[in-house]
Protein backbone atom coordinates (compact mmCIF):
# COMPACT_ATOMS: atom_id res chain seq x y z
CA UNK A 1 0.00 0.00 0.00
CA UNK A 2 1.46 3.53 -1.21
CA UNK A 3 1.41 6.16 0.93
CA UNK A 4 -0.99 8.63 -0.46
CA UNK A 5 -2.80 11.82 0.89
CA UNK A 6 -5.01 12.09 -1.53
CA UNK A 7 -7.32 9.40 -2.80
CA UNK A 8 -9.09 9.91 -6.33
CA UNK A 9 -12.86 8.94 -6.15
CA UNK A 10 -15.98 8.82 -7.83
CA UNK A 11 -18.46 11.17 -7.17
CA UNK A 12 -21.99 12.59 -8.16
CA UNK A 13 -22.02 16.73 -8.30
CA UNK A 14 -25.68 17.77 -8.00
CA UNK A 15 -26.13 21.72 -8.34
CA UNK A 16 -29.58 22.67 -8.39
CA UNK A 17 -31.22 20.45 -9.59
CA UNK A 18 -28.92 18.67 -12.36
CA UNK A 19 -26.61 16.17 -11.39
CA UNK A 20 -23.12 15.03 -13.23
CA UNK A 21 -20.65 11.88 -12.89
CA UNK A 22 -17.25 12.77 -12.37
CA UNK A 23 -14.24 12.36 -9.84
CA UNK A 24 -13.16 14.37 -6.84
CA UNK A 25 -10.20 14.34 -4.80
CA UNK A 26 -10.65 13.78 -0.95
CA UNK A 27 -7.97 13.57 1.70
CA UNK A 28 -6.73 10.02 3.10
CA UNK A 29 -7.77 9.22 5.85
CA UNK A 30 -5.82 5.98 7.80
CA UNK A 31 -6.00 4.33 11.47
CA UNK A 32 -2.17 4.83 12.40
CA UNK A 33 -0.65 2.55 15.70
CA UNK A 34 2.11 4.09 17.60
CA UNK A 35 4.36 1.58 19.11
CA UNK A 36 7.52 2.35 21.43
CA UNK A 37 9.97 0.01 21.90
CA UNK A 38 12.05 0.84 25.24
CA UNK A 39 14.12 -0.79 27.67
CA UNK A 40 18.10 -2.52 28.11
CA UNK A 41 19.10 -4.38 25.36
CA UNK A 42 19.09 -7.66 27.32
CA UNK A 43 15.25 -6.69 28.12
CA UNK A 44 13.45 -4.98 25.22
CA UNK A 45 9.95 -3.72 25.70
CA UNK A 46 7.39 -2.96 22.82
CA UNK A 47 3.88 -1.07 24.26
CA UNK A 48 1.14 0.26 22.20
CA UNK A 49 0.88 3.62 23.11
CA UNK A 50 -2.24 5.06 20.56
CA UNK A 51 -4.09 4.66 17.57
CA UNK A 52 -4.83 7.77 15.79
CA UNK A 53 -6.65 8.36 12.49
CA UNK A 54 -4.31 10.31 10.30
CA UNK A 55 -3.47 11.36 6.71
CA UNK A 56 -0.58 9.02 5.29
CA UNK A 57 2.53 10.75 5.58
CA UNK A 58 5.20 12.06 7.92
CA UNK A 59 4.33 9.11 9.89
CA UNK A 60 7.52 9.52 11.76
CA UNK A 61 7.26 13.07 12.60
CA UNK A 62 3.71 12.43 14.06
CA UNK A 63 5.06 9.45 16.21
CA UNK A 64 7.98 11.02 17.26
CA UNK A 65 5.96 14.75 17.91
CA UNK A 66 2.98 12.87 19.61
CA UNK A 67 5.53 11.21 21.73
CA UNK A 68 7.29 14.51 23.04
CA UNK A 69 4.06 16.69 23.56
CA UNK A 70 2.49 13.94 25.55
CA UNK A 71 5.82 13.99 27.64
CA UNK A 72 6.57 10.72 27.07
CA UNK A 73 10.21 11.59 25.71
CA UNK A 74 11.55 14.56 26.65
CA UNK A 75 14.07 14.54 23.48
CA UNK A 76 14.61 13.59 19.59
CA UNK A 77 18.19 12.23 20.90
CA UNK A 78 16.39 9.68 22.90
CA UNK A 79 15.13 8.12 19.56
CA UNK A 80 17.52 5.08 17.85
CA UNK A 81 15.13 5.38 15.31
CA UNK A 82 11.12 5.54 14.32
CA UNK A 83 10.21 3.15 11.33
CA UNK A 84 7.31 1.65 10.13
CA UNK A 85 6.85 -2.08 11.12
CA UNK A 86 6.51 -4.84 8.34
CA UNK A 87 5.24 -7.38 11.09
CA UNK A 88 1.69 -7.53 8.67
CA UNK A 89 1.63 -7.57 4.69
CA UNK A 90 -1.98 -5.70 5.00
CA UNK A 91 -1.33 -2.68 6.87
CA UNK A 92 2.43 -2.28 6.98
CA UNK A 93 2.08 1.52 6.92
CA UNK A 94 -0.27 1.84 9.79
CA UNK A 95 1.93 1.05 12.16
CA UNK A 96 5.39 3.09 13.43
CA UNK A 97 7.32 1.91 15.98
CA UNK A 98 9.86 4.44 17.68
CA UNK A 99 13.10 2.72 19.43
CA UNK A 100 14.27 4.54 22.03
CA UNK A 101 18.18 4.23 23.13
CA UNK A 102 18.62 1.32 25.56
CA UNK A 103 19.10 4.20 28.69
CA UNK A 104 16.49 5.99 28.17
CA UNK A 105 13.36 5.14 30.10
CA UNK A 106 9.85 6.92 28.89
CA UNK A 107 7.83 8.33 31.53
CA UNK A 108 4.77 6.08 30.46
CA UNK A 109 2.67 7.52 33.46
CA UNK A 110 1.71 9.96 31.27
CA UNK A 111 0.52 7.29 28.46
CA UNK A 112 -1.61 5.02 30.92
CA UNK A 113 -3.73 7.54 31.57
CA UNK A 114 -3.59 10.91 30.17
CA UNK A 115 -2.93 14.75 30.73
CA UNK A 116 -6.64 15.33 31.67
CA UNK A 117 -7.03 12.56 34.44
CA UNK A 118 -3.09 12.96 35.69
CA UNK A 119 -4.33 14.74 38.81
CA UNK A 120 -5.44 13.12 41.74
CA UNK A 121 -7.99 14.85 42.63
CA UNK A 122 -9.71 14.39 39.43
CA UNK A 123 -10.81 16.05 36.14
CA UNK A 124 -11.38 19.88 36.18
CA UNK A 125 -9.74 22.24 33.79
CA UNK A 126 -7.15 23.61 36.42
CA UNK A 127 -5.70 19.93 37.21
CA UNK A 128 -5.68 19.65 33.46
CA UNK A 129 -3.28 22.57 33.44
CA UNK A 130 -1.11 21.85 36.00
CA UNK A 131 -0.65 18.21 34.69
CA UNK A 132 1.01 19.77 32.06
CA UNK A 133 3.50 21.65 34.10
CA UNK A 134 4.72 18.64 35.51
CA UNK A 135 6.24 17.14 32.60
CA UNK A 136 6.76 20.82 30.32
CA UNK A 137 10.29 21.34 30.01
CA UNK A 138 10.07 24.73 29.13
CA UNK A 139 7.43 26.83 31.19
CA UNK A 140 7.91 30.18 31.86
CA UNK A 141 11.33 30.44 30.03
CA UNK A 142 12.38 34.30 29.26
CA UNK A 143 11.96 35.15 25.10
CA UNK A 144 12.05 38.27 23.39
CA UNK A 145 10.04 36.99 21.29
CA UNK A 146 7.49 39.33 18.70
CA UNK A 147 5.60 39.60 16.30
CA UNK A 148 4.23 42.65 14.45
CA UNK A 149 0.04 42.73 13.17
CA UNK A 150 1.34 43.48 9.71
CA UNK A 151 3.41 40.06 9.78
CA UNK A 152 0.12 38.44 11.41
CA UNK A 153 -1.60 39.75 8.92
CA UNK A 154 0.29 37.99 5.99
CA UNK A 155 0.63 34.68 7.83
CA UNK A 156 -2.95 32.69 6.52
CA UNK A 157 -2.14 33.67 2.59
CA UNK A 158 1.39 32.65 2.80
CA UNK A 159 0.04 29.25 4.26
CA UNK A 160 -2.60 29.14 1.92
CA UNK A 161 -0.25 29.14 -0.60
CA UNK A 162 1.09 26.05 0.57
CA UNK A 163 -1.57 24.40 1.91
CA UNK A 164 -1.69 22.08 -1.58
CA UNK A 165 -3.49 18.76 -0.27
CA UNK A 166 -6.38 21.19 1.19
CA UNK A 167 -6.56 23.12 -1.92
CA UNK A 168 -7.40 20.19 -3.80
CA UNK A 169 -9.97 18.43 -0.70
CA UNK A 170 -10.90 21.19 1.01
CA UNK A 171 -10.33 18.37 3.96
CA UNK A 172 -7.37 19.32 5.59
CA UNK A 173 -6.23 21.58 8.51
CA UNK A 174 -3.08 22.53 8.64
CA UNK A 175 -0.30 23.98 11.69
CA UNK A 176 2.38 26.41 10.03
CA UNK A 177 5.41 27.57 11.72
CA UNK A 178 6.89 30.91 11.11
CA UNK A 179 9.78 32.75 12.05
CA UNK A 180 8.52 35.98 13.82
CA UNK A 181 9.60 38.19 10.68
CA UNK A 182 7.01 36.47 8.95
CA UNK A 183 9.27 33.49 7.03
CA UNK A 184 7.02 30.58 6.31
CA UNK A 185 9.53 27.35 7.78
CA UNK A 186 7.33 24.62 7.91
CA UNK A 187 3.73 23.18 6.80
CA UNK A 188 2.73 20.41 7.95
CA UNK A 189 -1.58 19.04 6.71
CA UNK A 190 -3.81 16.64 8.52
CA UNK A 191 -7.51 15.59 8.70
CA UNK A 192 -6.43 15.56 12.83
CA UNK A 193 -5.94 19.24 13.92
CA UNK A 194 -3.99 17.63 16.49
CA UNK A 195 -1.70 15.04 14.00
CA UNK A 196 -0.97 17.95 11.92
CA UNK A 197 0.52 19.91 15.32
CA UNK A 198 2.36 16.97 16.35
CA UNK A 199 3.91 16.28 12.69
CA UNK A 200 4.84 20.16 12.94
CA UNK A 201 6.77 20.07 16.32
CA UNK A 202 8.38 16.34 15.31
CA UNK A 203 9.43 18.04 12.01
CA UNK A 204 11.06 20.55 14.53
CA UNK A 205 12.31 18.16 16.80
CA UNK A 206 14.31 16.17 13.90
CA UNK A 207 15.49 19.88 12.64
CA UNK A 208 16.59 20.59 16.09
CA UNK A 209 14.42 23.83 16.48
CA UNK A 210 13.07 23.62 20.05
CA UNK A 211 12.51 25.24 22.00
CA UNK A 212 10.05 27.06 19.77
CA UNK A 213 10.57 30.44 21.72
CA UNK A 214 12.01 32.78 19.17
CA UNK A 215 8.81 31.83 16.04
CA UNK A 216 4.83 31.65 15.83
CA UNK A 217 2.32 28.72 15.25
CA UNK A 218 -0.30 29.61 12.56
CA UNK A 219 -3.55 26.87 13.34
CA UNK A 220 -5.28 27.02 10.03
CA UNK A 221 -8.61 26.53 12.36
CA UNK A 222 -9.51 27.08 15.85
CA UNK A 223 -7.32 26.71 19.06
CA UNK A 224 -8.65 23.83 21.42
CA UNK A 225 -6.84 22.95 24.76
CA UNK A 226 -5.13 20.47 23.11
CA UNK A 227 -3.21 22.06 20.64
CA UNK A 228 -2.11 25.04 22.95
CA UNK A 229 -1.13 22.21 25.01
CA UNK A 230 0.73 20.29 22.70
CA UNK A 231 2.10 23.95 21.75
CA UNK A 232 3.19 24.94 25.27
CA UNK A 233 5.21 21.46 25.59
CA UNK A 234 7.58 22.92 22.45
CA UNK A 235 8.13 26.08 23.92
CA UNK A 236 6.30 28.08 21.96
CA UNK A 237 5.10 31.58 22.69
CA UNK A 238 3.35 33.23 20.14
CA UNK A 239 0.00 31.36 18.98
CA UNK A 240 -2.44 32.53 16.04
CA UNK A 241 -5.26 30.71 14.82
CA UNK A 242 -7.52 31.53 11.99
CA UNK A 243 -10.66 29.90 14.35
CA UNK A 244 -11.79 30.82 17.64
CA UNK A 245 -10.37 29.50 20.57
CA UNK A 246 -11.98 28.17 23.15
CA UNK A 247 -11.92 29.05 26.87
CA UNK A 248 -9.66 26.36 28.24
CA UNK A 249 -7.45 27.12 25.68
CA UNK A 250 -7.20 30.76 26.64
CA UNK A 251 -6.42 29.37 30.45
CA UNK A 252 -4.07 27.51 29.64
CA UNK A 253 -2.20 29.96 27.61
CA UNK A 254 -2.80 32.41 30.07
CA UNK A 255 -0.92 30.26 32.77
CA UNK A 256 1.89 29.62 30.69
CA UNK A 257 2.35 33.41 29.48
CA UNK A 258 2.01 31.95 25.78
CA UNK A 259 0.20 35.10 23.42
CA UNK A 260 -2.78 33.47 21.99
CA UNK A 261 -4.51 35.23 19.05
CA UNK A 262 -7.30 34.43 17.58
CA UNK A 263 -10.24 34.81 14.44
CA UNK A 264 -7.37 36.11 12.39
CA UNK A 265 -8.83 37.30 9.09
CA UNK A 266 -7.78 39.83 6.70
CA UNK A 267 -6.51 43.06 8.60
CA UNK A 268 -8.08 41.88 12.01
CA UNK A 269 -7.67 39.75 14.71
CA UNK A 270 -8.25 39.64 18.43
CA UNK A 271 -5.65 38.93 21.39
CA UNK A 272 -6.48 36.87 24.57
CA UNK A 273 -3.59 36.27 26.37
CA UNK A 274 -0.14 38.44 27.08
CA UNK A 275 -0.61 41.31 24.21
CA UNK A 276 3.04 42.36 24.99
CA UNK A 277 4.31 40.06 22.21
CA UNK A 278 2.13 41.78 20.11
CA UNK A 279 3.65 45.15 17.83
CA UNK A 280 1.57 47.78 16.55
CA UNK A 281 3.00 49.88 14.32
CA UNK B 1 -19.07 25.14 38.92
CA UNK B 2 -22.53 26.19 36.89
CA UNK B 3 -23.00 24.50 33.97
CA UNK B 4 -22.08 27.33 31.28
CA UNK B 5 -21.06 27.02 27.60
CA UNK B 6 -20.15 30.24 26.73
CA UNK B 7 -17.74 32.42 28.99
CA UNK B 8 -17.31 36.01 28.57
CA UNK B 9 -13.26 36.89 28.47
CA UNK B 10 -11.55 40.04 27.49
CA UNK B 11 -10.07 40.87 24.71
CA UNK B 12 -7.95 43.21 22.83
CA UNK B 13 -9.58 43.50 19.23
CA UNK B 14 -7.01 44.96 16.80
CA UNK B 15 -8.30 45.90 13.41
CA UNK B 16 -5.27 47.07 10.83
CA UNK B 17 -2.68 49.00 13.64
CA UNK B 18 -6.01 50.11 16.08
CA UNK B 19 -6.33 48.32 18.75
CA UNK B 20 -9.48 48.45 21.27
CA UNK B 21 -10.11 46.30 24.53
CA UNK B 22 -13.24 44.65 24.83
CA UNK B 23 -14.93 41.05 26.21
CA UNK B 24 -15.62 38.14 23.64
CA UNK B 25 -17.31 35.13 24.20
CA UNK B 26 -15.97 31.87 23.88
CA UNK B 27 -17.39 27.94 23.61
CA UNK B 28 -16.52 26.62 27.02
CA UNK B 29 -14.93 23.42 27.07
CA UNK B 30 -13.78 21.04 30.54
CA UNK B 31 -12.71 17.68 30.65
CA UNK B 32 -15.85 15.41 31.45
CA UNK B 33 -15.03 11.67 32.58
CA UNK B 34 -17.40 8.89 31.94
CA UNK B 35 -17.49 6.17 34.24
CA UNK B 36 -19.47 3.23 33.96
CA UNK B 37 -21.16 1.08 37.15
CA UNK B 38 -22.46 -1.88 36.03
CA UNK B 39 -22.48 -5.95 37.57
CA UNK B 40 -24.93 -7.96 40.13
CA UNK B 41 -26.08 -6.02 42.55
CA UNK B 42 -23.98 -8.04 45.52
CA UNK B 43 -20.77 -6.39 43.34
CA UNK B 44 -21.19 -3.48 41.58
CA UNK B 45 -18.07 -1.87 39.56
CA UNK B 46 -17.08 1.32 38.68
CA UNK B 47 -14.92 2.18 35.49
CA UNK B 48 -13.73 4.76 34.27
CA UNK B 49 -14.41 4.76 30.43
CA UNK B 50 -12.85 7.71 28.40
CA UNK B 51 -11.76 11.06 29.36
CA UNK B 52 -13.28 13.88 26.56
CA UNK B 53 -12.83 17.71 26.57
CA UNK B 54 -16.45 18.72 25.83
CA UNK B 55 -18.52 22.06 26.14
CA UNK B 56 -20.63 21.20 29.48
CA UNK B 57 -23.94 20.80 28.75
CA UNK B 58 -26.39 17.76 27.87
CA UNK B 59 -23.55 15.56 29.49
CA UNK B 60 -26.06 12.58 30.47
CA UNK B 61 -26.89 12.90 26.44
CA UNK B 62 -22.95 12.71 25.60
CA UNK B 63 -21.89 9.80 28.15
CA UNK B 64 -25.31 7.52 27.19
CA UNK B 65 -24.73 8.15 23.21
CA UNK B 66 -20.95 7.73 23.50
CA UNK B 67 -21.44 4.24 25.43
CA UNK B 68 -23.91 3.47 22.65
CA UNK B 69 -21.99 4.77 19.68
CA UNK B 70 -19.07 2.67 20.85
CA UNK B 71 -20.92 -0.37 21.35
CA UNK B 72 -20.44 -1.18 24.85
CA UNK B 73 -24.44 -0.62 25.69
CA UNK B 74 -27.32 -1.82 22.99
CA UNK B 75 -30.05 0.19 24.37
CA UNK B 76 -30.96 2.85 26.39
CA UNK B 77 -33.07 0.58 28.59
CA UNK B 78 -29.40 -0.62 29.96
CA UNK B 79 -29.51 2.18 31.42
CA UNK B 80 -30.65 2.87 35.35
CA UNK B 81 -29.30 6.32 35.50
CA UNK B 82 -26.82 8.68 34.10
CA UNK B 83 -25.87 11.50 36.75
CA UNK B 84 -22.94 13.94 38.07
CA UNK B 85 -20.81 12.58 39.91
CA UNK B 86 -20.53 14.60 43.21
CA UNK B 87 -17.45 12.81 45.07
CA UNK B 88 -14.97 15.92 44.54
CA UNK B 89 -16.24 19.60 44.83
CA UNK B 90 -13.83 20.86 42.85
CA UNK B 91 -14.86 19.68 39.49
CA UNK B 92 -18.83 17.78 40.36
CA UNK B 93 -19.49 18.82 37.04
CA UNK B 94 -17.05 16.92 35.16
CA UNK B 95 -17.67 13.31 36.05
CA UNK B 96 -20.28 11.74 34.77
CA UNK B 97 -21.31 8.04 36.18
CA UNK B 98 -24.00 5.88 33.97
CA UNK B 99 -25.31 2.94 36.18
CA UNK B 100 -26.30 -0.20 34.56
CA UNK B 101 -29.26 -2.25 35.19
CA UNK B 102 -27.94 -5.23 37.65
CA UNK B 103 -28.90 -8.11 34.81
CA UNK B 104 -26.56 -5.94 32.45
CA UNK B 105 -23.00 -7.06 31.15
CA UNK B 106 -21.63 -3.95 28.85
CA UNK B 107 -19.54 -5.58 25.93
CA UNK B 108 -16.36 -3.79 27.43
CA UNK B 109 -14.11 -5.15 24.58
CA UNK B 110 -14.23 -2.25 22.71
CA UNK B 111 -13.66 -0.17 25.31
CA UNK B 112 -10.28 -1.24 26.47
CA UNK B 113 -9.09 -1.39 23.10
CA UNK B 114 -11.33 0.82 20.44
CA UNK B 115 -12.57 0.57 17.09
CA UNK B 116 -9.61 0.86 15.21
CA UNK B 117 -7.64 -1.92 16.89
CA UNK B 118 -10.08 -4.82 17.47
CA UNK B 119 -9.27 -6.88 14.71
CA UNK B 120 -6.55 -9.47 15.18
CA UNK B 121 -4.64 -8.22 11.90
CA UNK B 122 -3.86 -4.98 13.20
CA UNK B 123 -4.83 -1.69 11.80
CA UNK B 124 -6.07 -0.79 8.43
CA UNK B 125 -9.07 1.06 6.95
CA UNK B 126 -10.81 -2.52 6.59
CA UNK B 127 -10.01 -4.00 9.73
CA UNK B 128 -11.63 -0.59 11.28
CA UNK B 129 -14.85 -1.04 9.06
CA UNK B 130 -15.04 -4.57 9.86
CA UNK B 131 -15.13 -4.65 13.38
CA UNK B 132 -17.44 -2.03 13.28
CA UNK B 133 -20.00 -4.34 11.45
CA UNK B 134 -19.18 -6.83 14.17
CA UNK B 135 -21.43 -4.37 17.19
CA UNK B 136 -23.60 -2.87 14.94
CA UNK B 137 -26.66 -3.55 14.93
CA UNK B 138 -28.60 -1.98 12.32
CA UNK B 139 -26.49 -2.70 9.68
CA UNK B 140 -28.02 -3.57 6.31
CA UNK B 141 -31.59 -2.74 7.48
CA UNK B 142 -34.02 -2.45 4.61
CA UNK B 143 -35.69 1.05 4.26
CA UNK B 144 -37.29 3.28 2.47
CA UNK B 145 -35.25 6.58 3.29
CA UNK B 146 -35.03 9.00 0.47
CA UNK B 147 -34.67 13.18 0.76
CA UNK B 148 -34.88 15.67 -2.07
CA UNK B 149 -31.98 17.62 -3.27
CA UNK B 150 -34.61 21.01 -2.58
CA UNK B 151 -35.06 19.93 1.08
CA UNK B 152 -30.94 19.52 1.43
CA UNK B 153 -30.78 22.92 0.12
CA UNK B 154 -32.73 24.18 3.08
CA UNK B 155 -31.32 22.55 6.04
CA UNK B 156 -27.46 24.57 6.47
CA UNK B 157 -29.78 27.68 7.07
CA UNK B 158 -32.60 25.92 9.52
CA UNK B 159 -29.30 24.81 10.94
CA UNK B 160 -27.43 27.98 11.35
CA UNK B 161 -30.82 29.33 12.90
CA UNK B 162 -30.70 27.00 15.75
CA UNK B 163 -27.28 27.24 16.12
CA UNK B 164 -27.19 30.14 19.45
CA UNK B 165 -23.48 29.23 20.53
CA UNK B 166 -22.03 29.27 17.72
CA UNK B 167 -23.46 32.32 16.45
CA UNK B 168 -21.92 34.17 19.75
CA UNK B 169 -18.52 32.43 19.32
CA UNK B 170 -17.61 30.89 16.19
CA UNK B 171 -16.39 28.16 17.75
CA UNK B 172 -18.98 24.76 17.60
CA UNK B 173 -19.24 22.31 15.72
CA UNK B 174 -23.05 20.79 15.38
CA UNK B 175 -25.12 17.92 14.66
CA UNK B 176 -28.53 18.02 13.27
CA UNK B 177 -30.70 15.40 13.16
CA UNK B 178 -33.91 16.59 10.17
CA UNK B 179 -37.26 14.76 9.18
CA UNK B 180 -36.33 13.66 5.83
CA UNK B 181 -39.65 16.06 4.63
CA UNK B 182 -36.29 18.85 6.30
CA UNK B 183 -38.30 19.49 10.00
CA UNK B 184 -35.08 19.96 11.86
CA UNK B 185 -35.71 17.37 15.04
CA UNK B 186 -32.72 17.62 16.98
CA UNK B 187 -29.42 20.14 17.31
CA UNK B 188 -26.51 19.77 19.69
CA UNK B 189 -22.88 21.79 19.68
CA UNK B 190 -19.90 21.12 21.16
CA UNK B 191 -16.15 21.83 20.38
CA UNK B 192 -15.70 18.26 19.62
CA UNK B 193 -17.33 17.22 16.54
CA UNK B 194 -17.76 13.43 18.09
CA UNK B 195 -19.59 14.76 20.84
CA UNK B 196 -21.96 17.00 18.98
CA UNK B 197 -23.07 13.77 17.79
CA UNK B 198 -22.78 11.57 20.94
CA UNK B 199 -25.30 14.12 22.44
CA UNK B 200 -27.23 14.03 19.30
CA UNK B 201 -27.51 10.16 19.41
CA UNK B 202 -27.98 10.76 22.86
CA UNK B 203 -30.56 12.92 22.96
CA UNK B 204 -32.54 10.15 20.14
CA UNK B 205 -32.13 7.20 22.17
CA UNK B 206 -33.93 9.18 25.14
CA UNK B 207 -36.61 10.13 23.03
CA UNK B 208 -36.96 6.60 21.63
CA UNK B 209 -35.84 7.55 17.82
CA UNK B 210 -33.87 4.80 16.56
CA UNK B 211 -33.03 3.21 14.29
CA UNK B 212 -32.68 6.52 12.56
CA UNK B 213 -33.12 5.29 9.24
CA UNK B 214 -35.79 7.25 8.37
CA UNK B 215 -34.08 10.95 9.16
CA UNK B 216 -30.86 12.89 7.68
CA UNK B 217 -27.75 13.81 9.50
CA UNK B 218 -26.49 17.52 8.98
CA UNK B 219 -22.88 17.64 10.30
CA UNK B 220 -21.96 21.55 10.09
CA UNK B 221 -18.30 20.43 9.44
CA UNK B 222 -16.20 17.68 7.60
CA UNK B 223 -16.93 14.00 7.93
CA UNK B 224 -14.57 11.76 9.12
CA UNK B 225 -14.72 8.20 9.69
CA UNK B 226 -15.35 8.71 12.98
CA UNK B 227 -18.71 10.42 12.22
CA UNK B 228 -19.74 8.35 9.60
CA UNK B 229 -18.60 5.29 12.25
CA UNK B 230 -21.79 6.75 15.34
CA UNK B 231 -24.43 7.68 12.25
CA UNK B 232 -24.05 3.92 10.98
CA UNK B 233 -24.46 2.67 15.05
CA UNK B 234 -27.30 4.60 15.21
CA UNK B 235 -28.92 3.51 12.09
CA UNK B 236 -28.36 6.41 10.11
CA UNK B 237 -28.34 6.48 6.35
CA UNK B 238 -28.42 9.86 4.71
CA UNK B 239 -25.89 11.94 5.95
CA UNK B 240 -24.98 15.23 4.70
CA UNK B 241 -21.57 17.03 5.30
CA UNK B 242 -21.39 20.86 4.75
CA UNK B 243 -17.29 19.92 4.76
CA UNK B 244 -15.50 17.63 3.11
CA UNK B 245 -15.47 13.69 3.79
CA UNK B 246 -12.48 11.61 3.80
CA UNK B 247 -11.34 8.69 1.79
CA UNK B 248 -12.07 6.17 5.04
CA UNK B 249 -15.68 7.93 5.96
CA UNK B 250 -16.46 7.39 2.23
CA UNK B 251 -15.56 3.66 2.38
CA UNK B 252 -17.37 2.97 5.61
CA UNK B 253 -20.33 4.32 3.92
CA UNK B 254 -19.84 2.84 1.11
CA UNK B 255 -19.75 -0.42 3.15
CA UNK B 256 -22.98 0.18 5.13
CA UNK B 257 -25.34 1.64 2.35
CA UNK B 258 -25.40 4.99 3.62
CA UNK B 259 -26.13 8.29 1.22
CA UNK B 260 -23.01 10.41 2.22
CA UNK B 261 -23.56 13.43 0.74
CA UNK B 262 -20.34 16.45 1.28
CA UNK B 263 -19.85 20.16 0.26
CA UNK B 264 -23.22 20.90 1.00
CA UNK B 265 -23.36 24.57 0.04
CA UNK B 266 -25.54 26.85 -1.72
CA UNK B 267 -27.56 25.43 -4.33
CA UNK B 268 -25.18 22.24 -4.97
CA UNK B 269 -23.21 19.18 -3.28
CA UNK B 270 -21.70 16.37 -3.91
CA UNK B 271 -22.84 12.87 -3.31
CA UNK B 272 -20.51 9.75 -2.56
CA UNK B 273 -21.74 6.98 -2.06
CA UNK B 274 -25.77 5.70 -2.15
CA UNK B 275 -27.17 7.99 -4.59
CA UNK B 276 -30.39 6.52 -4.67
CA UNK B 277 -31.83 8.05 -1.80
CA UNK B 278 -31.57 11.43 -2.92
CA UNK B 279 -34.44 12.82 -5.19
CA UNK B 280 -33.67 15.74 -7.96
CA UNK B 281 -37.31 16.69 -9.04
Amino acid sequence: MPIHMIDEIPVIKVRAMECADTTDELAAEEPLEIRLEHGPDFHREVKNISVTMRTPGNDAELAVGFLFTEGIIRSVSEVLFARHNFACNENRQNVIQVSLRSNIVPNLNTADRNFYTTSSCGVCGKSSINSIRTVNQYDGADDNNCVSATTLYDMPEQLHEQQEIFAQTGGLHASALFSSYGELLLVREDVGRHNALDKLIGAALNEDLLPLNDKVLLLSGRASFELVQKAAMAGINIIAAIGAPSTLAVQLAEEFDITLCGFLRGHRFNIYTSPHRIVLT
